[in-house]
């Protein structure tokens, strides 16, 4: 099965913020964002693996500035790594208020899809080829985060995890 | 201020999952679950604070089984632990199929939240007092979850996560 | 068939008021109420019967107090009686204004429901076994409101109602 | 203040049934149906008020048969009789299979709505005139289901209930 | 095939502008209006044909004067000439603001439809036999707006759309 | 006030087909579509104008290709010429099935937005650079659209409009 790059599944959504999408401070929800991101992710996946697609694990999130009712939303999506039927997406979101001229960064996330065969049953996926030095740094990053993940769904011991334990002793 | 019992701001929702809730293969998409737990967590957030609120991060999320068309979601929520102007919130998600008289877990998740005054400023909010063995042990672990997301959001360094080493590093 | 207790029934919804759900004055419009109703109401029939239901009629209702934007509304939803192939769903409905600590009474109502078989033919459900005080008393009152409901639908001569002029007539 | 006549408030409204308007078993749910009511008769009243309405109550309504996936809904209001600041509303809803070429009766019901005035108090509304025979006969029913709604809201005793006694008690 | 009259496929459809339809400026969506003008007149086609029917193209709509939020639109739509497997339906749109007691022209349009026969191939229509004055100028002005829609298509030369050529050379 | 490029406008939309968003034969409704058309033009006239902005009209929209139930859809917007205080926005649709690999075009379109001030007044927006030979050849037959509408909407005589009329006029 051949390799792909990042750039091959690049999607880029654009939204308008509506009343409806708003809480009282009149910004943008943070589970109607989720749910933007998880419909751009999902095209990403789509994209790299022909196939369709379900959401196995969403990691964690920060919000960190609000964006505004009648301001725009970007999100831009891309396969980050490929493991043997998942595929780690990496998501940058940005509102944007243009009357201001004025774009701040509102998160980074990364979403986990596993393709599925018509049976429903998971089926193998293209693995990723890296080209940028940012694409590279997600690429390898992208380890580290899956044993998070693992650790965290109680599926891997801590002591297992040589990345992330990496992180904390150095010999 | 006096502290709170997480059983004061235990809140359920239930919902049905309707077509357009779902993707291709008529499963709850996760998007759309993840914004409905964004809405159960803020009303546990407000009811414990008071106060009106903003989501600040969610925590690694994995989702376990899919919820079908039809089926009922219940999503439990309540306060945790909260910080000086942070709660954080204890999800748990069920799907059920009446007719099967199934019964499965779909994820348990933490959002946590920031209460605002009226001039959209970080207010300060009870403390938690556990009462149950789940919510001594859930309260714990807030700690642990916490240097994660500082960590994650590059807010502390691995060295400064003392609870979360102690997993990595036994001595 | 055996019977079951209205608490095995019980079912609890929580939503926040939108924008889109409300008019003019900024309060939740009583169409997106009733449709939120007849979801709980839906649920919690499909919980007793066991098997899909369909909304047969649904008993006058008095909207008392108006609830605001941004505010929660609470459903809670049990079936009260249930007759051979239908079943009566009692509902009471709060707003709850989280800021201000004051929760209030929107309304009562009853929502009734047949259980349909995989053919979508009326099916049999179990019998009520009431065990409060308020559960016994909605349980024989719901023989008057069914009167009323075969009454207004045409199918009932007011003079075979018998609990139903009881009221009227004391002799 | 003048009088009006029913026509005058007529209003005509003509839905398509979406997938996300339908229950598992492709048919429209009874809540999404007297969400559309309630905007029809809304439009009626104000119509007929030239006020801000909001809903006060909707009486017993039966659902005859159900209307399907992308068949037509059709509903006419228009208001029946005013009281002081309230209205009553009168709705007929069909369903309609173009292809089948079949019209079929969904179900009748009356909605009550309250006038108000910038400060949100209720308003004096001008005075029906009925003029069909129809009209005349709902005109006058429209005091019967006044009481039943006084009843059931607890404001007014059975034995007060003139009109409605009359129903049981003849002498 | 028989001839069918423009009435027999009028469709009225009435709604009220709610926040989320709105712009900055609550002013109803040029998006929304046509997305409700789409179904409208898909109604209409179905009523002429008898079948289910395929938007084809829209024509130019200039929309005149905004709709406020709050506000009800009335959209009439009837077919005004029949191809042979097409229908042209002319729509006309008006705001209201029953409190100010305020009816204004929104727009006027023209939807094109194709009937689908159940393998989704096109299918004869009922041609259309115009009644009142109006109806008869629409179903003549029908020649030279299809020729605009087959040359703006690429379908047609604009030395063979005689019609439309007609506007512009007198001799 | 200083030129821009087409490019600097650019927006790329991309959603995915929901259930509620289709037809009886699982086709993206025209009505849905022209929806989302809206708001990606709506974006590339405020990226190009830095104000907010009002649909003034739609030109011809012929659907060619439907697109399906689960597909992804592709919108591309770029301002392609400004006049005083409107912009005409220049747009391409595509349908995209991954799991067949197949890219398909739905239709071209042309929206044309005013730029208001914050009274809602028109206001005056950059010229247009136009760059590549598309954007050049689009610039150009700008004029000709701008006829078209002016003519339709009753607001030019067919003799004024010179660049229409030498498409059927030619000596």
């Amino acid at each position: 099965m051949s390799t792909r790059m990042p750039a091959e599944s690049f999607t880029m959504m654009t939204e308008i913020v509506l009343p409806n999408d708003t809480n009282v401070f009149g910004n943008l929800m943070g589970g109607r964002l989720m749910y933007w991101m998880d419909i751009a992710a999902a095209i990403a996946a789509q994209r790299h693996s022909n196939a369709p697609v379900v959401t196995a694990s969403v990691d964690n999130i920060s919000f960190e500035n609000p964006i505004k009712l009648g301001n725009t939303v970007h999100i831009e999506a891309k396969v980050s790594r490929a493991f043997n039927t998942s595929m780690e997406v990496h998501l940058k979101v940005w509102g944007e208020d243009f009357t201001l001229q004025y774009k701040y960064k509102s998160n980074e996330a990364y979403y986990t899809f596993v393709a599925l065969d018509p049976n429903r049953r998971p089926r193998q996926v293209p693995q990723i080829d890296p080209q940028t030095e940012e694409e590279k740094k997600t690429f390898e990053g992208a380890l580290r985060r899956r044993q998070v993940r693992l650790i965290l769904g109680g599926k891997m011991k801590p002591d297992d995890a040589l990345e992330l334990k990496a992180l904390f002793v150095k010999d």
